[in-house]
């Protein structure tokens, strides 16, 4: 790529169509650290602010005194209006049953993570159960499995190296964090449970191809709506048994979750079932796909220019929800670098980019993962730094 | 007792002048399961009511999305205005030190006793760290402590009977749940690291003799304000690394704390530091000493009336606070039977009242545990059951 090229590039990401629709301020400076560590949803604040006063809750002081929500309900803390718009968003979406499903609802889908690994556990054995998902996985898988030191259950790594007898967990993530990929069970043995981990299955990220339907299945408001700092998860649990030990968990670690969280949770899913619902509402996945469709352009537009880096390429696939063609557009960006750098994570953190080494994940560091759902104004600054690494290096 | 004293008894308990002024509504059936097993806070419902929008928050849709509240902080998932709130509401009452503590907030302190338990569990033993309290003792240590089978700590029962070596955690709660009485450590040995579970410390429980200033102190808006369905908790916490290693907890756990919550709970107590700070306004400490007072008063009439339960006693102090003479009225009856019933719970479970056995706190199946914090029709439905019984038996 030529100076004038790049000089054009640099132009482009400067004047970003969506920075100045969202009116979004300036207000970092330009050699400020840009942390894509964590996934921090802020892509999403200017669609929560144009959506005005629609969605904002008024909680009185006498509300939600009591532990419980629902006596009678197996996850007596949830509340009834969450259920609801939960079962009313997959059924809006349609990527995932609902009918025959227990809702459990969590501190985060990071608690329902180890409340599955403590519902799937075997509660008799003498070694602990083992604990895999395909590399690259999720880092929080292991950090969860391990921390506490556990005698239920036990990390053991990517599944594809799995041989081992006996009863086991495996984490299917699709569309899969870090990489973005559609995955399927890997070990595929008769005294496996499997958690599907679909945070990121929603249209926004991927098409929606099919109805998920497995035994047990985790959602996150934080990837879903925007809404991290609430701490809302949820799991669709087939088996009565195992939502009833999902729940047991939670008591025994936080006594339930939240009101304030579930209250404003079910307003926030409830607008979006309704923007989707009703034509001329300012559908929310559809804007949550403009975005990341043109976060990803701009982002192959750049790694393009050059030859240090590159990233994964996704198939194109029908979308049910849409009814349009569509390639995923993962949260984050999975990017190899192709030069012989030792440590990516510690090279980009020398020019004040915080990402994720593939390390992390059971790879390389010669990977990272970057959030693709920061502010646009950090966005476009990677984006800066990115294409100057570049000019750099050619 | 004569049939004609007895009649007069159950004649004040249906006319309690707090529910009448409360405007209770009578809805429970005079048959109905009476649930005294969890510390439901809704004895404070009605105060909360009273105090209309004064408490109401309003959190509009693009409010809270990011999983950071604060950066810059060793807590950084902790909302700054709910610290300065804590930090106040304690120098108002005068039961904790803060200046030289650091404050990280959890999930309830359901949370922090478990993240307690990680952070002063060393890393580096081959042993899991030894987890006692004095029995009778707060039923929830133990399951905290051995539900996920941690290689790093376990529970080894009651402090008094604990006499090996090496590390160990001593849960002081004070006033204790479930006997209200004053407590110091144990064990007293080298190696051990104290949490005092300072929960029910509040001039509605108990006189406030000194300003508290111990490494782990535990406190949760549950029993402070009522709002138990807000899972906040808070610890305050002298050494930084420690401060560090709970947090790291949280973070593993359930990536922080419902920022909902959080703001709610900050709102809250600023109306209670408040109400102590300006005569004439409703004093929530007077009111939920009032309340608890005349529970007290109510349950000491009832079981004193026949010979079958006896209640403990407890001493009069000097309370810093209210600059009176008080005795503790805990938040808990730890009620004794005196006759020959194998297992009060399940003796009172026939007559529709839900306790906690005694078993459950390292104690006797002649005690249970029973909620005074009910609604107020709950109370009165409970005192009269009390008194049937002492009337059939008698």
């Amino acid at each position: 790529m030529c100076g004038t090229e790049k000089a054009a590039l640099v132009d482009k990401c400067s004047l970003s169509s969506t920075a100045k629709e969202n009116g979004t301020r300036t207000t970092l400076s330009s050699d400020a650290v840009i942390n894509l560590d964590h996934g921090d949803p802020m892509a999403y604040e200017p669609y929560w602010r144009e959506m005005g006063d629609k969605c904002t809750v008024v909680i009185p002081g006498c509300q939600s005194l009591s532990y419980f929500a629902n006596k009678d309900n197996l996850c007596w803390f949830l509340e009834p209006e969450l259920e609801e718009e939960i079962k009313r968003l997959h059924r809006v979406v349609g990527n995932a049953a609902v009918e025959d499903h227990h809702v459990v609802v969590g501190t985060g889908s990071t608690q329902l993570i180890q409340a599955a690994l403590y519902a799937l556990s075997p509660p008799d054995e003498s070694e602990p159960t083992s604990v895999v998902s395909a590399a690259p996985y999720y880092s929080c898988y292991q950090e969860a499995a391990d921390f506490l030191r556990s005698g239920l259950y036990k990390w053991a790594g990517d599944a594809r190296a799995f041989d081992k007898d006996g009863p086991y967990i495996e984490f299917v993530t699709s569309p899969n964090n870090p990489d973005g990929s559609i995955r399927e069970a890997i070990v595929k043995r008769g005294q496996g449970k499997l958690v599907h981990d679909l945070a990121y299955y929603w249209p926004q990220y991927t098409p929606i191809t099919c109805c998920a339907h497995f035994d047990v299945m985790l959602f996150t408001a934080s990837k879903c709506t925007g809404h991290a700092g609430s701490r809302i998860g949820w799991a669709l649990v087939k088996d009565k048994d195992v939502a009833i030990k999902m729940t047991k968990f939670i008591e025994i670690s936080t006594i339930g979750v939240s009101k304030e969280s579930q209250i404003r949770s079910a307003k926030i899913l409830g607008v979006i079932s309704d923007s989707c619902l009703h034509p001329g509402s300012n559908n929310f996945f559809e804007y949550g796909h403009r975005i990341m469709a043109e976060r990803w352009g701009k982002l192959r537009e750049v790694v393009g220019s050059g030859k240090i880096f590159s990233l994964p390429e996704y198939p194109t696939e029908y979308c049910l929800f849409t009814g349009e063609f569509s390639e995923t557009h993962p949260a984050f960006a999975w990017m190899k670098c192709n030069k012989n750098v030792e440590d990516i994570e510690k090279f980009l953190r020398g020019q004040k980019v915080l990402a994720r080494s593939g390390k992390r994940f059971g790879s390389d560091p010669n990977y990272v993962r970057l959030s693709m759902l920061s502010r646009e104004e950090e966005f476009e600054i990677f984006l800066h730094r990115l294409l100057a690494i570049q000019g750099t290096s050619n």
